[in-house]
């Protein structure tokens, strides 16, 4: 349970908050192992939802599910040059089986793509054969040193895509296919607009050819990287001999893509999200939509309000919201609690809707719903309650994606900008900044260094500046893009 | 694809037959990590419907997923003396992490009481906390030195459930209703019946106070253990400390429950319904329930039928079985192979029912429904192919319980019996022997060591024979209880 200390206020210590909301609406918590996190089950029945979500995305792209071996030979890593040495160093390798020493130790996998092209190697001969579209949900490891509550974990929850296609163009198309659907997603779903667009040469993943991503700002304006999708190009086909033949005839090397969102999503979920009362979860993740609180002094009442409560329970989980989904509803009979205090717990853990149900309201045949949202109370008819509950939640999911969009373009600055001045919104505050690149590597690794800001993206056209800078934010030459700066956890 | 060879008859090798049904069918196939196989699409689309329904059969019951650590110190395993025991020759270890060698070294879960409980006794303070009802989706690895595609495997894909309650009638009550659903599943879903009963001690689970098990009988008449479900007494709470304040104001240690099933089911489900021509899955649990299969010769056949055919898959998709459930069809389109080899191809893979379609049962208004299970064809007008089609999968569902049911009963064998014949019967076709058991663990061990069978169970009464043997089947004094004797997976 909740305990009643005030929270830390975002503004006091964003981390401190983050930290507190996570742990004490029992999101998570730490465990015995460095590192390794627990996933409790409210912060499991949000990630369930996405997935459950997601998946019938990916299955209406027509991928399909499969699962391939947690452990990874490492002479396997090493065939894809780029990758081993992205990967190599953070793995956690098995020595000993059965115990006994191994002949060859194996990999804790960090990723897939080796063992998973292997495997396409033995299954694809023909071009009858492609497009091969795979998606794998299961657990990664990478060896982290400083670990964040479900954004920097040594183990976490993914699904990773890996396809294969006869030509590059299938490839990129797919690559770019499933960036939009996480886009989507995350917008859809969890009411978190993200700028997309291709990461540099020098963020791109390990082996890969090109590299897209969904960039979300938080609310301290730090950039999360939230989904990522590769074009592979044929490195891991020439590494893994991943052949067949084309319609033609000849034989020809397979371009594979993959692409992965994580349990990261769940954090960044609070910390777009979130407020100084606690967590607040958009309606269409939330495992519990609407909590009825009931409210009573005499032990009368406390029967007659029970007895309409459970009755009022029942009817909304049979109101249909939108087929095939039911109203989500809890009620907290707990009788060792004041309402108030029901109250903050419900508003610390997120829950979208609460409905406050008292002896008056009965005989008024009224109820109150209250916003987490907004905070705004109504007064609404037992006979219409379904409805309007309904409508406000769909409002509210609406009006949280509105709300994290505005507060991201309030805190993004576009145009003509001095270094100096960047430093600073760097050093201070924090911002998106839409600056000229001209392109070359060491401006991008000389910025970095000096204020920890990266490139997130080379924005898409749609998000890229009307009136664009034209000299590179760093050495003053003409600008060749527009680059999207920020700090980033 | 799978290949035109036929298949090893179950007679011939039954399994080498399972062997190919598994490979052929593409449910599952090896990966160059010794012991480690790959679950294909059509596999784990199996396991995913197995995962819905007891997903759901889990919520039901009030359990909750979450998601705790796939490492574990090495000294948690070491806690319950028990559990060490027969836990720690078969674990992988992890002795190095990001290039250095770790303090302690970390076990890769082969099941997670020590980390789960561990939580559990962070969790729980007072009797409000209790029932705490937790369920985890995981893999998790044991070092198996004989493997085999779904039966055995170093990692397998399961759900272990972990409870905590205030007093032994509680979590024996929740071992006891956990064993109910999957009985359930198993009969429900799986079409595969069970004898449910506890195991003896030298085959309960190394740490548990009791263990319970379903039993499923094979085609070759060996038994699969298919589900487990444990009363954990208070072995765990002990050695982790998981105590908590009693209603009377008291500490006690908690009582606890685990219980598990993994995707050994497949291999079960396979065993139970597979015949010569190969897969046969139960409707209920079918990614593909009905395939339809086109029939033409001519080129301005194959538009007509072509047509015909997309249009009542989207008619039948739409028909609705039961809320929410929708038919699930798949077109074979394929215009490389003759109608003859994709009826194989489907049997061979499972799908229930075909449906043949040409252009004199387009004119007709007519199509050829084909059950998977019995081989029956019958005509079908085009108006009422939902309803019929619908109707047969339910029939389908229930005589696949009724064969395996019946072919159990055919092949077990109550009542006195001398010990030669159980010895010949258990090295000749095999069979589920219900025998008189002294009750020493002397007689067990000499018939296990003698004969490789072992006792499944000790039966639940509705299981028991009306006449039950009055002798023990090896020493011949008076038996105390019944036992399940049979050889095993």
């Amino acid at each position: 349970m909740a305990d009643d200390k005030k929270l830390t206020t975002r503004k006091q210590d964003f981390s401190a908050w983050y930290n507190e909301v996570v742990l004490r609406a029992e999101l998570a918590d730490y465990s015995p192992v460095r590192g390794c996190m627990v996933i409790r089950p409210d912060g499991y029945g949000i990630w369930e939802r996405m997935q459950r979500q997601l998946d019938d995305m990916f299955k209406a792209t027509g991928h399909r599910n499969a699962y391939f071996p947690l452990f990874i030979p490492q002479s396997f890593l090493a065939k894809e040059a780029e990758h081993v040495e992205g990967f190599a160093p953070e793995t956690a390798v098995v020595t000993h089986g059965g115990g006994k020493l191994l002949e060859e130790p194996l990999v804790v996998r960090p990723t897939s793509e080796t063992i998973i092209y292997a495997m396409f190697a033995k299954w694809v001969q023909s071009y009858r054969d492609l497009p091969l579209l795979i998606n794998q949900w299961a657990n990664v490891v990478r060896w982290e040193m400083r670990t964040r509550l479900f954004l920097r974990t040594l183990e976490f929850l993914w699904q990773e895509g890996h396809t294969a296609h006869a030509t590059h163009d299938e490839a990129e198309e797919e690559a770019r296919r499933m960036l939009g659907v996480y886009r989507d997603f995350m917008e859809g779903y969890m009411a978190m607009p993200v700028v997309t667009g291709q990461k540099t040469n020098s963020e791109r993943f390990a082996g890969a050819l090109r590299t897209f991503s969904c960039e979300a700002m938080m609310q301290d304006n730090k950039a999360l990287q939230a989904g990522t999708s590769h074009n592979l190009g044929q490195n891991f086909a020439k590494a893994f001999d991943l052949k067949f033949q084309t319609e033609a005839g000849d034989e020809a090397f397979a371009w594979n893509t993959s692409w992965g969102v994580s349990t990261r999503l769940v954090g960044g979920l609070v910390m777009t999200h979130g407020d100084d009362k606690g967590l607040r979860v958009p309606p269409l993740l939330a495992p519990t939509e609407i909590v009825i609180v009931p409210i009573w002094r005499t032990d009368d009442d406390k029967t007659r309000v029970l007895d309409a409560a459970h009755k009022l329970k029942a009817s909304l989980v049979d109101w249909e919201r939108r087929e095939p989904n039911r109203l989500r509803v809890h009620l907290d009979a707990r009788d060792n609690m004041k309402p108030g205090a029901k109250y903050c717990e419900w508003e610390l853990r997120g829950v979208p809707l609460r409905l406050e149900l008292g002896p008056r309201d009965i005989d008024a045949n009224q109820a109150v719903l209250v916003r987490r949202d907004t905070g705004v109370k109504q007064m609404v008819s037992l006979d219409s309650i379904g409805e309007e509950a309904s409508a406000l939640l769909e409002e509210m999911q609406d009006s949280m994606l509105t709300a994290a969009r505005d507060r991201r373009e309030a805190n993004s600055l576009r145009g003509e900008i001095t270094y100096d001045r960047f430093r600073e919104v760097m050093e201070g505050e924090g911002a998106f900044v839409y600056a000229g690149w001209c392109g070359s590597e060491e401006c991008e690794r000389e910025i970095k260094e000096d204020t920890k800001a990266t490139i997130r993206v080379l924005p898409d056209e749609e998000f890229r500046s009307a009136e664009p800078a034209t000299r590179c934010l760093k050495c003053g030459k003409p600008s060749t893009m527009e680059a999207l700066w920020a700090k980033a956890y």
